[in-house]
Order: C-alpha cells, then sequence, then structure tokens
C-alpha cells in the first residue's frame, strides 16, 4: 500500500472527524475512502466518501480497514507545512508517515475495537443550500446565549435562534441571501449548539452546506471539501453530518 | 428610539466603561448620551460625554435612561466586523442590536440598581498634555515593579516612578516630549498602576491625555476618542477619567 | 562602566542562558565579556564568548563579575523595541538600563552565590554541521513521543529518532542536506529532549550548529549568534553548549 495525499486535504478529514471522535475506522476500497463515525453519545454521525481522485497517490496491495487514533495524526499533521504532501505506507501492524526529512510512524488500533455505526435513513423533503460564513455567523451570536439553537425553514427564509432569560440571538437569512431553498410548509427543529459550531469550525475549504430537516427531526447537513490532487477532476471529498434534534423545554 | 453607531465608536466607549465596571447607566439627551460611573471601591469614575455626531443616526423618542450589562454589550460587539455600523432599537425592556444577519437583543437592568456617582469637584493648576503611547510605555514598565506609582511634574519634565526591594522603574519625559506642561510649583502624588494602565489600554482611538494633580490629590485625566459619523465634525467623544491618590508608605 | 547594545544581542544571550539557568554570573574583561552557567541539575552547560565587538559601546573602569537575575532582564528587554539599542551603566550594586524615555533599575546578586562550572574537556573527533531548521524539525517531531532522543551519524548521514510504545519520530539528513559531515566509524548515544528543544528555539539569529559526540559521551554543541556593532566585524557571540549523554533503557 502506498498513498500520497496533500497535508491540507488529510488535516482537514481528521479536523473533521475529531469534531465527534478520537479515534477512527478507515475503509479502503479500490475507487477511495470511506469512514463512517459516530460519537460516543450517539448524538452525532460523520459518513465521508474520499474518492481515490483527492490522493496523489493512491496504490493499494488489498480493500482492507485501517483504525487510527485521530488526535495522533492531527499532531503528526501539525509537523508539515500546509503546502507539503505527505506519503503513507503500512508496514505490518503500523502507520508510517513521511514529509520530507521526517518520518512518523504510528501503531494501528484493532478494527475490532471501532465502532463503526450504520447510518439511519433520514429524509426530509425540505432544505436549505447556505454559505458557510453566513452560518457560522449565526451560530457563533448564540454560542453564549444557550447550548441549543432553533433552525426555522419557511418559504421565504431560514433562521436560527437562541434564548436565555436575559438575551436572545437571531440569524436571519432572507430567500435572496441563500443559494437554495425548498420548503412548502414552514418546519423546525432544535439542535445541540456545540455540535454545529465544530462541524462549520472544522470544514476549511468548504463553500456551502446544504441543511435538510423536518419538525424535531434529525438534521442532515451535506457537503462537499478538500482539493483534487493534480489532474484529477473528481477528487472533491463528500460528507454527511447527521445531528439528532433536541428536545425543547 | 433608533440609533446607528460604529462598532469602533460603541466598542471603544464599552471597553473603556468596563475598565471599572460592569453594568451602566446610559442618560439618553436631546444632544447626546452622557454616562457616568464609579468603580465598586470608589476609587475611579469616568465621565462620558457621547454627542449625537458620534452616532449615524441619533432619533429618540423622549429622553431617558437606560441600563445595561457592559460585558454582555462586548460580547455582541465581537459578532461584528470593526468596519461595521450597528443599529440600536428599544423594545419594551429589551434593546436590540442589529448588524447585517444578526439580531442580538439583550435585557435592559433596572435604571434604580445601577449607582450613578456625582463628580466631585477636582481642580489644579498643573498640569501635563502627553501623547498617549509615552505614557503607556511608562506605566507597563512599572507593572511588575510595584502596583503603585507616582508622577512628578516639576517646571521641565514630567516623571513616573515605581519601587520594590530589588528594582526600580522610572519614565522621564522632558518638556520637548510634552505636547504641553504648566508647572509653576513642582508637585507629586501616587495612584494604584492597574486603573492607569486599564484605561491608557482601553482608549484606542486616543492620541493624547491631559493629567492634572498636585500633592496627594485626585487625579484628573481628560481626553477624547472616537470619530464623528460621517458628515458630522463635532462628534469626538469627551471623556474625565478621576482617580484617587494612594497613600505612600 | 558603560555599555551600549542591541536589544537583539542582549535578548538571545538572556534566552540562551534562561534555558538553563536563571541567574548568571558575567565576567567582563577587556575584550569582551565570558559566561559559564550550569544547569541545577549538571545536566547541561553554557559557555559564551561576548567580544567587545558585540557592543556599540564597551567601557570598563576595571575587569569585574556581575551577576544578575536573567528572568528580570528578559522583562526588562521585554520594554524595548527589537531595533532599540540600550545603555547599561552600573551604580554602586545596581545596574541602570536606559532605553529611550525609560529607566530601569535592578540590584545585582551576590557575585559569590553563583556558581561556575568548570568546563569539562570533552573532546571527539566525529562531527556534523546542520541547518538549525532542520534539527529543529526533528527535535519538535519526536516532542511528543518521548523525553529522549537518539542521534545516530554515520559517514552517509545524521539521523535523530524517539521511540515510544506506539510511535516513532525519526529525522533522517542524508549527507547531501548537511553542511559538513566527519565520522569515520559510525557513533550513536542519546541525549534529554527537552534541552535540546528549548537551545535550538532560543538560537534566533544562527544558521547552523555544529555537533560533536561519540558512543554515550556528552554532546557537544558549537554555534554564533547575534550580531556585530554597526562597524565592527568581529562581533559574532560564540557559544557551546555541553550535554551529559542519557542511558538508554
Amino acid at each position: 500500500m502506498k498513498l500520497r495525499i496533500s497535508v491540507k486535504n488529510l488535516k482537514e478529514i481528521a479536523d473533521l472527524l475529531n469534531t465527534i471522535v478520537s479515534e477512527a475506522k478507515l475503509t479502503l476500497k479500490k475507487d477511495g475512502v470511506t469512514i463512517k463515525a459516530v460519537d460516543p453519545a450517539h448524538v452525532a454521525m460523520v459518513s465521508l466518501e474520499i474518492p481515490s481522485g483527492s490522493f496523489e497517490v493512491y496504490d493499494l496491495d488489498a480493500e482492507e480497514d485501517i483504525s487510527l487514533d485521530i488526535e495522533r495524526l492531527k499532531s503528526i499533521l501539525k509537523l508539515a507545512s500546509s503546502g507539503d504532501v505527505i506519503s503513507i505506507t503500512k508496514e505490518k501492524d503500523r502507520l508510517k508517515f513521511e514529509m520530507g526529512t521526517i518520518v512518523k510512524t504510528l501503531s494501528l488500533l484493532d478494527n475490532n475495537t471501532i465502532t463503526t455505526p450504520r447510518v439511519p435513513q433520514v429524509s426530509s423533503e425540505s432544505y436549505v443550500v447556505v454559505a458557510k460564513y453566513e452560518l457560522e455567523k449565526g451560530l457563533k451570536a448564540a454560542e453564549d446565549v444557550s447550548d441549543s439553537i432553533r433552525l426555522t425553514l419557511t418559504a421565504n427564509d431560514f433562521r436560527a435562534r437562541s434564548l436565555s432569560d436575559t438575551e436572545e440571538s437571531e440569524m436571519i437569512l432572507s430567500k435572496e441571501l441563500l443559494k437554495e431553498i425548498r420548503c412548502e410548509e414552514s418546519v423546525k427543529s432544535s439542535y445541540p449548539l456545540d455540535y454545529l459550531l465544530k462541524l462549520v469550525k472544522s470544514l476549511s475549504s468548504t463553500d456551502s452546506l446544504k441543511l435538510s430537516f423536518k419538525d424535531d427531526y434529525p438534521l442532515t447537513i451535506e457537503f462537499e471539501f478538500g482539493q483534487p490532487a493534480k489532474g484529477s477532476s473528481d477528487g472533491y471529498i463528500k460528507g454527511i453530518f447527521l445531528l439528532a434534534p433536541r428536545m425543547e423545554q
């Protein structure tokens, strides 16, 4: 097995996974890598499809699962410059990372100790496509008001609102400020704010997010991130983030 | 009531007040806003005159007092960019802040719970006008020597000196380095250093400060800050800071 | 006595000494200053030769020793800008530092309370001259793996390797990446990592380091740093750092 990937792509994958888990199982297949992870409280789930085009080199000996400590991986990536490309090879139960003059070797984890969740089928006909920086502003405004945020979608706008005894925060994105909106009947649901904030902060290369939900129902966030390797056109990473609703008091 | 003011002006007002209080009462009058505040230990006092020209829009329904949590206000202002203008309206006992797509609403405090000090009449014939960055250097040099600083004014120079068992710090500003000096007989007095440091650090747009004092007497610091709103020439904010002297051992 | 020296030079001297001691004795001689210091655990030693050419002004009344609190000196230097030049005079048992409008005075320490080590004679025929930034990368990569690092020198390369139960870090610098190498028979020895990291981080103006060692033997690091004063060509500061080997388990 020999892989080469930009530090930027690998860092964004690690940062995203680390918003909900500290260890993860990667499934290496012919056409790319898939990762499914669930947080210990079973509130949030991430599902990633990393096409082989995200890698400069993608040579497998066989399809296999490898499990990694994500925080150790992040600490290795800190040693590289953001413009670097990193080489990854497997030696027995270890993964070897080469960056210029530095070689780091990390023990793999036992695949059986990492839970791979079954991603539930959720679907909603109402959705909105929103600029990441707009959503991030709305989430940050709510940050010191409450630990919960209520999303509301109508035919005309998308709102995110948090409330405390003495303070209120509301983001209002009218139709014209949205990239896409589809909503026949208005829907609303509340979600834990910290998961959303961490997700949005981890996605450094994403421009827009598609949010689908209905009344008191899991939220689905779809997004793309990363950069195709040189010469590849089909190397964007596809991510789905699922978040359980919060019951309102 | 509808007010519009630059984030820069409002942030500097909040930072200045927050050096001595966490809550403040604003008196809204036809020609502008006045604020008087005293710190809980009754060591320092601030008095501000914010002319209507500091505001882009200054529309009052009636003259009135409104009381605010200054730390909550600062945290709201952190959400805005420094070039932004913020709209403020009052709805019952709440103040509504609008910045682009974000609306924050803050409960007003009960005016009766906020002490408004009577600013005492202090006067001294000796004063010095000093560049803020020069004074700031002198205060910082004293910071890890003592919690008290002694100011001395003679006909020829202005000095600030702190002393510990093993270390001494002195700022010496000779006549030529001062913007203005008036002193017939030399005067000296000591003051708590932390209040002065916080004040000077909070005044981001101020160039110079006028300090008046005499032997073992309160220090008066007069300054201007902020920027007039577009089209207004008369929008600088006037501030007075009073600080009780410290008895020397 | 009157000395004038750039803040940059004095700061780098203080930072270097502070990696192993908090107090130091300076020996002022006609042609410059020498400093010898040993850390409290007697694991590392620094020996410095600061020629008079490192100083803008170097006027002595007599050759003498002066002892200083290095951390207080660093805190004084923080008040100056990096382009400043600082004047130092002695008044009885105090040292006076002048930087523009600020004068700081520091009590000298009793010379008898500061141990001056005798620097042992160590010598090795194997050495390598390496770019500081390359060594720094290798040390940082090892930082969260172990508190010990093993250096290996062969005729063809220089390596630094650290090991834990689950992780390994190795820097490999082949001949072409080295400024100089001399090694007939390969040598290896382990050293405490934190001393090396602190040293390398403190040397802001050094380009390259000469490392000499042999099997399980003290490491000698030789380097130059600082800038000659204007008009002087012979003002680089010469440093030697000695580090005891660590027994490998």
